[in-house]
């Protein structure tokens, strides 16, 4: 892959700076309808967006692209079925763009409205006791905009798995070759489900973004998210890519977040169920939830979904979404997860081992079931995909915000000492 | 492109054969759920079509394609709006099933029913008055699929073009270049919008299939439908292409069925509109109609949609916008379309330049608006797709009927010995 500006941010930036923009990136020039990325009938030569050439994952490009992921990659809708829209209460509370929080260092104060523009928001909604008291969008966004949800991806597909636990059809104590013996030559050959969904497989695989020859990157090759070279030899597709993984550590004895696995448990969830992902996820979720669209899903060149980040959805699809699990599985009349299951993220997984994994951002936090749980006094739990999507559920507050965003940086530990803290500051005053 | 089992049956063919299935490619073997493909968590490393080696395209596995099309390719949504599909009475009429008729040779006598398999019909609707009468699925086809409709695509965009036109938009006898100027060193140079949408454009461009060298398969190319070869240098995207396009014939006095006129049709639609043509097609037609589901489009690689082929919609919402066509435009309790440019389309094209283009089995008939006429006695005019897709409207049985198919050979003369006397027992049984 080409080094692109994101890989200069990502390496010349030590210190999180968005409280004052200083990375060099401006967040309004940015706005991809100020650039005019294709825009116009057709685009002028220089305003296209393609995927052949990698352009669509440079910065400020990728602004435009995380909302536009079907018009770049192939991808499998999650049908919304034939009910209308669950309906949602809106009750805008216009004190909260201008709410005052510290960032994490204690160093600059911000409003919200200043911090989501400097965080290169496209989204963000806010629901508290069920009404919707804070939305808005940016760029290209509309509230019909279906855009990448990156890693909040696993934890959509994490609470299936941990319901399929729940439903005793997935052991989660077993053995991943118990249910896929492909990969018993692989370094998953001794992990178990439970260990899959936790990122406690200790596999040989590096998600460092900073790093050209972090094993992120072949991955994302041998799933045809970027674009193979024309001499490619690798493995074609997610899971065959799986299957060449080797073992680097215990399974259980370290955290290490690892894309890898969440499609072993996209794959065991298709083994145990003999369905597509899409087709789980939209039966047992999209079509009770009362979506307003369908959502979509990101599929390598063997047509396998990409459960580690693939989930394309609209922000108020994804605020229903996250209200379900608030509400410990019931939305719209129905029980659509089990409470049990919600149980199980919430409780947490490993302390000890998430704190050796170094996040400096999420002091005290673990990871359980795809999910980031926080252990904090308002019990707050998160999913999180990387540029900045965030599914953050504030069970004591009674809140839930979900937010879109195409920052240049993958990582969110250069966000987080902003959007942390100004979660926190909208949760404390609706309270 | 590869050779594929395609044009070995389209060289091999000379006498339509559906009535037998002396052809060789069983209908019913080659049914995509009895085959396999794409079957399994995941599928079997035999059973997988891709992209990239162009087995999607191959027979039996477009089957399976054409009800898949956007895992295969980047694609654009035609959005549906936010209100409930308009309601379809079902009033199913069995005896259909089992109407008897005689192929155009007058050799053969065949059930519908048996007809429909032998054509490789993948789905069939048949609306009297309003009523759905007839209504099956085959393989791998739902009422909630989205079929791709290929050269259905055309009429769609030809109704738009046409409204675009009764509205003093787009004015026919203009020279397409006074819209798009950057065809002035092309072929189209000193054609009008007007032979545009009648294919009288007389550019160098064959869309006969059986010959490899025809510029369609160049045309597909450059437009990603199928994978550029590595060291492709062709022209990038469709519009890219038609601007390569040269002269053979003078404008207006030959028509030439020519994929690339649809798409500088597109290019109008979107130049006169400042839209692009899913945007145009969702607020004009997609979110008055009441479907089901959005409609979604094929793209090139350079984000333009491929207005000659790339429309993808299910079963019904092709019988809807059949219906509002036979209604004049009215349908689902407004205006959609006017009038006037439905009686544009009913008045037919040129017959003496179409009947020099020798299509066999359309003794009569004309080409308007990217439409098919037939000058039947009762008033029969046509959207037709390679391999076997249509919506066929009889105004005077009061009857549209729409069908999507995966016939191994793309050209349609191929089952319109069988296909065409089958729609005219039926409307004939109907009045």
């Amino acid at each position: 892959m080409k080094k692109s500006l994101l890989f200069s941010a990502l390496l010349s930036v030590a210190v999180p700076s968005f409280a004052t923009n200083s990375d060099g990136v401006d967040p309004i020039k940015s706005d991809p309808v100020l650039q005019g990325w294709m825009q116009g009938q057709p685009p002028a030569a220089d305003k296209v967006i393609r995927k052949q050439d990698n352009s669509f994952y440079h910065f400020p490009q990728l602004r435009w692209s995380f909302a536009h992921w079907s018009e770049l990659q192939p991808t499998s809708s999650i049908w919304q079925g034939t009910s209308l829209p669950s309906k949602l209460t809106v009750k805008i509370n216009t004190k909260i763009k201008q709410l005052p929080f510290e960032t994490m260092d204690g160093k600059s104060s911000l409003t919200v409205e200043k911090a989501l523009v400097n965080t290169y928001t496209d989204s963000i909604l806010v629901m508290h006791k069920g009404n919707v008291v804070f939305e808005d969008y940016y760029g290209v966004m509309t509230p019909q905009t279906r855009h990448i949800a990156w890693s909040v991806t696993k934890s959509v597909f994490g609470i299936l798995a941990a319901t399929l636990i729940q439903e005793g059809q997935l052991d989660p104590n077993a053995k991943v070759t118990q249910y896929i013996p492909e990969l018993k030559n692989s370094g998953f050959a001794d992990a178990t489900v439970q260990q899959v969904l936790d990122m406690q497989t200790g596999v040989k695989f590096s998600e460092n973004y900073a790093d050209p020859k972090a094993e992120i990157w072949d991955y994302v090759k041998a799933g045809s998210l970027f674009p193979q070279p024309e001499n490619y030899k690798g493995p074609q597709g997610f899971y065959n890519y799986a299957k060449t993984v080797t073992s680097a550590q215990k399974p259980g004895s370290v955290f290490n977040y690892q894309t890898v696995n969440a499609d072993v448990a996209g794959w065991l969830i298709r083994r145990v169920t003999n369905q597509s992902v899409s087709k789980v996820l939209s039966e047992r979720v999209w079509q009770k939830l009362g979506v307003e669209r369908d959502a979509y899903i990101s599929l390598d060149s063997e047509g396998n979904e990409f459960a580690g980040g693939g989930l394309n959805l609209t922000t108020r699809d994804m605020a229903r979404f996250g209200e379900m699990i608030r509400l410990d599985g019931q939305y719209n009349g129905q029980t659509i997860i089990p409470k049990a299951a919600i149980d199980d993220i919430k409780q947490g997984g490993d302390k000890a081992l998430f704190a050796k994994a170094g996040y400096q951002t999420l002091p005290g936090w673990s990871y359980r079931d795809l999910w980031w749980v926080s252990h904090d006094d308002h019990g707050v739990f998160a999913a999180r995909g990387v540029h900045g999507q965030t599914i953050y559920i504030d069970p004591k507050a009674e809140t839930v915000i979900v937010r879109f965003a195409s920052q240049p940086v993958a990582a969110n530990s250069k966000s987080d000492p902003v959007l942390l803290p100004m979660y926190r500051a909208i949760t404390n005053y609706l309270m």
